[in-house]
């Protein structure tokens, strides 16, 4: 048992769209993001995707609209819904989602990350 | 599609130990919670149980240690532990569970929330 401090971990890693798990629970991974810039346009065909913003605020661009999301906001991206995070400033996130979700969903490209680490 | 915003969201509600359904995916609920005073001693079976402080701090008693969680905080109960959340002051928490999951796990008591609220 051991408490898990968010700053601490964020403080552990620099890079953009490449998530860090920090907790397992119930199948589920509590990961910890930083993005800056434009993401691939993606969907995940059989998870939901949390993103909950922690300090700054991004763009979640969809087919037909964008939402911004801000520092203390969450947003749910539905499975099968082709999304694209955004950001023009560095924002730190939270995600939930089942540890079987794939950043990048149902394309490869050099943004992917199969495996991703424990921080 | 929509925004949530956690600090309306928990301007919604007062009381205490009786957490609210903020929103669902892959089968988990995330929900909001206010605690004050002492919790009831309870474990639960099947779910594994995460605590994130957004405001003030708590701890939580398990048999043989208690731990503090202050804001920007983690903890993750799993199941099967006994556990009992207590706060000093009103303390504003993040849960993320199965849908499944009541809040006082094996105990049925006056604290006890066999459906909840969404908000």
């Amino acid at each position: 048992m051991e408490v898990i401090n968010l700053n601490e971990k964020l403080g552990k890693f620099a890079d953009h769209f490449n998530p860090r798990i920090i907790a397992e629970l119930n199948g589920q991974h509590v990961k910890l993001g930083k993005f800056k810039g434009d993401f691939v346009w993606h969907s995940h065909q059989s998870e939901d995707e949390m993103f909950y913003v922690l300090k700054g605020k991004f763009f979640m661009d969809f087919r037909d609209q964008t939402l911004e999301i801000n520092e203390g906001e969450i947003i749910i991206v539905p499975k099968g819904v082709e999304h694209r995070p955004r950001a023009d400033e560095e924002v730190c996130v939270m995600l939930f989602e089942p540890s079987s979700t794939i950043n990048t969903g149902n394309i490869e490209n050099e943004l992917t990350r199969v495996k991703l680490d424990w921080v």
